[in-house]
């Protein structure tokens, strides 16, 4: 069973109510967001935000993997935001689990050798949110000056943003 | 003048309304969608999800990178999705520039060299989205056996998804 014609369903009545048509494609607050796949994540209801008010750029873990900096070079560069906050979460499938016991998950369950992949679990959420913070403070003058990276954890069980690495 | 006051806010409202305590891990739908990070997308929104339901990754473009296909493997592999939504949009930001132009640009502001950088810059919006979701076809066993892709595009003026690439 697809869920496409029910989600094409819900577009349909989204377009019938749009009133987006006269936004600009700089974001207005000047905020981007780094998070989560994660489907217990809607970060512009967690955050307020509004059609047209801030980048959100997500990956598996919320990483400042490379192609998250790609995408912060573009938001920041091209399109003015000056602040990014980067937002781990409680529970994440990429913590509990390790790059070799997922290799070896998928090739028990299929044969497939995805030994090639660096999935980017992690251990320990706090520091791993640390470090992800300061790989995008450690890009320098490779972002514009005055942009600020700050670090928050998501609780999926409260809905609620704890500060872990400040301004 | 940060925004984050006014985020922190919002949060703190939304947390206080919070109904989301029970929800699991894997995403209720099985649906994962791929999109761009552009401030004009909501893609919850405009595709009428739910906390729980599905999946949203979102790099610069909504390309198939390869930390997109990481994502894809965690969400398919570890956590059950079985339809993948790539999502591009009209008026993309990638789609108006080139590499080389981007590089030129900084270059210019600042000093900044960024020619090591591959900004997945893009002439013609629809052969990219094909691209992109024949990259994700084309991953093969290395995704679960009966993973949907499809592709379609969502235009910022209506708020309407257009299918561009059918199951």
């Amino acid at each position: 069973m697809s869920e496409l014609p029910a989600l094409l369903r819900a577009n349909e009545a989204f377009a019938a109510a749009f009133d987006g048509r006269e936004l600009a494609r700089p974001p207005r607050r000047r905020v981007a967001v780094l998070t989560c796949i994660d489907a217990r994540l809607h970060p512009e209801r967690f955050l307020g935000l509004e059609l047209g008010d801030a980048h959100v750029l997500r990956n598996a873990g919320a990483r400042a993997s490379d192609d998250a900096i790609r995408s912060l070079l573009v938001s920041t560069w091209l399109l003015g935001t000056r602040e990014v906050l980067v937002i781990h979460h409680t529970d994440c499938g990429l913590a509990t689990t390790t790059d070799d016991e997922i290799v070896r998950t998928v090739r028990e369950a299929s044969g497939v050798d995805l030994s090639d992949v660096a999935f980017l679990t992690f251990a320990d959420p706090e520091a791993c949110l640390r470090g992800d913070v300061d790989r995008i403070r450690g890009l320098g003058d490779r972002v514009p000056a005055g942009v600020r990276v700050t670090g928050f954890m998501y609780d999926v069980r409260t809905g609620a943003l704890t500060e872990v690495v400040p301004a």
